[in-house]
């Protein structure tokens, strides 16, 4: 049977969310522990997890490997995967990129929604693809497992990380920029490099990433599902839903603001809906992710399809992606910008 | 056949010296990576190790399990367990000793000389005890498996770490007292307390620790580490060379002052003497530990032992520490200062 995994939440943590994902027999979570938190900070975002794991051993426990989502599955546990939104964590020091694998996190956005030091964000005006330090750091993630995530960057800089990374990428939570053109949501072009290398797509029921926002139907996310298994083959299809449970909104203001601006940045928000936006009535928490299974099944996806979408292309990622490279990849990755051609002569891409 | 195993170095690593390593046959070294460092500056030293781990894959890895030992003997490298000679690292955060065992801290001294947040110093005129965050951070080292070492501290915190500890307790680098009565060097009661509770000594080739100091012989530093299995009995001494090969004394002045004085203070050295002294002849790098087991042999120890004290020990001492604490021994040290009463009650003393 194949695993129930969701390609990213950022809730507001606590037991109860922990018993709807096991009520929701969900194998397995990529959760957000950072945006724009140096190194120090995210450690300390790192303790407070560590202590929820000795606090509730009996329904989550820190996910390393691929294997750990059939251990979550046996034991009736979900195991619990890091990633960052930003690479502040990282600050300017690229030694950081394996020191923090080492304490479990397994994606890392190159930028969010502003340009960083690696890459540009979806915001910002000229995308100048990526720097060198990106370059750099997407080689060492490349060498240790540490997948790239380009959900909040812009195209180019999307494109030539899809082009530079001699491993499969994610964009783990976004949907189609032709279904609804949102600047967060992806191109055509994007969609088809990502799924042609390899990578994965989590489509998003964030409301902003919705065509009708939170009056989006499950019939018409489905719909818009299968239409990208069609584009981008069953394969490369999973949920990332973004789910920020119980979230007050002053945490979607730390998200858009930081520490870069003084004045309100609204992102994908406005000065009169500055807050999270209403979640569909079909989708509140994780006991809501079986309904989009049933409702891809409705939309007209085979058993196998359906099977893959809601887990299966995310577990058979991660066991792709979280282990360090062959060294032929190491060395792919050590010849720079001609990385993924060379992967690909040597096998060693996926 | 059984491992070779240094319970301390500190050196000015270089290729020279893991290549002497295994020259040496030495399959594990657990080497000092802290001292006064905070938190972000002991991860820059890790981010330095992780690059020679990358840089001299043929030669050394880090070890983080007790079976890394074998590991390195088949595939013929020497596996690097990390460890910090102060709490500087954890600074005042509890939460920290769960991130540093995660990245493969495997040694913690409470304190380095002088008194710390943990216990007090060998050189501090009054010795207190452990403190109270002294007795949470055990029961948390105790809990992820992170060893207590009280090579530095004072006897009343040494007797006080070794009753509170669930777990048997290491003094990775040091000699008795009654042979060289250095400030460093440890008393029988102290010694008899460790390897009745299940610890380790370390026996120490750093001249001051010696008696003669450098001059001393082989013959003299065996005689004395027979003396010592017979004190303690032949399953609970192994060698903590505290080797500092290629050091300058810069390091050493380091070692002393840190951050906390302006003045100089000398240590176990002297104003004529401030620096490193001069290893005895017979012990100047890794290959050189092979004489020390010929030199225990001529000293009256059968083979067994021989093989017991060169590492047969330190191996079975990671096995029984370096992993999670079963969960009764975790409950037994939540309980506090009956902690080793219960556990032992209990069997999960080690």
């Amino acid at each position: 049977m194949s695993p129930l995994i969701d390609g990213l939440q950022y809730a507001n943590w606590s037991e109860r969310i922990f018993r709807q994902m096991r009520e929701g027999g969900v194998d397995a979570v990529h959760v957000t522990i950072t945006y724009h938190e140096t190194f120090r900070e995210t450690v300390l975002n790192i303790e407070r997890w560590n202590r929820w794991f000795e606090r509730f051993p009996e329904l989550i426990f820190q996910g390393f490997t691929a294997e750990d989502v059939e251990r979550a599955r046996r034991a009736g546990r979900t195991a619990i995967f890091f990633g960052a939104q930003n690479p502040s964590c990282i600050e300017d020091d690229i030694g950081l990129v394996e020191v923090l694998h080492r304490l479990g996190l397994r994606f890392m956005q190159l930028s969010y929604n502003n340009q960083s030091l690696l890459a540009s964000g979806c915001y910002e005006d000229t995308d100048a693809g990526l720097t060198r330090m990106g370059r750099e750091v997407v080689a060492e993630m490349n060498r240790v497992g540490l997948v790239v995530d380009m959900s909040h960057s812009g195209e180019r800089s999307t494109l030539e990380a899809i082009e530079h990374s001699t491993r499969p990428i994610a964009i783990t939570h976004a949907n189609p920029a032709s279904w609804h053109p949102a600047r967060r949501n992806k191109s055509d072009t994007v969609l088809r490099a990502l799924s042609e290398s390899g990578g994965m797509l989590g489509l998003s029921l964030y409301p902003h990433h919705l065509r009708g926002g939170s009056a989006c139907t499950l019939e018409a996310f489905c719909a818009m599902a299968a239409r990208c298994v069609e584009l981008m083959g069953p394969a490369h299809v999973g949920i990332g839903s973004d789910l920020c449970q119980d979230q007050p909104d002053s945490i979607v203001e730390w998200m858009r603001v930081g520490r870069w601006t003084k004045r309100i940045d609204y992102g994908e928000g406005s000065a009169d809906a500055p807050g999270f936006p209403p979640m569909p009535d079909w989708f509140g928490d994780n006991r809501d992710l079986r309904r989009i299974a049933e409702g891809l099944r409705a939309a007209g996806l085979d058993r196998d399809e359906v099977a893959a979408v809601m887990g299966g292309n995310w577990r058979r990622f991660f066991s792709e992606s979280f282990g360090p490279a062959a060294r032929a990849g190491a060395t792919a990755a050590a010849a720079g910008r001609d990385g993924r051609a060379a992967a690909r002569r040597e096998g060693t891409g996926g």
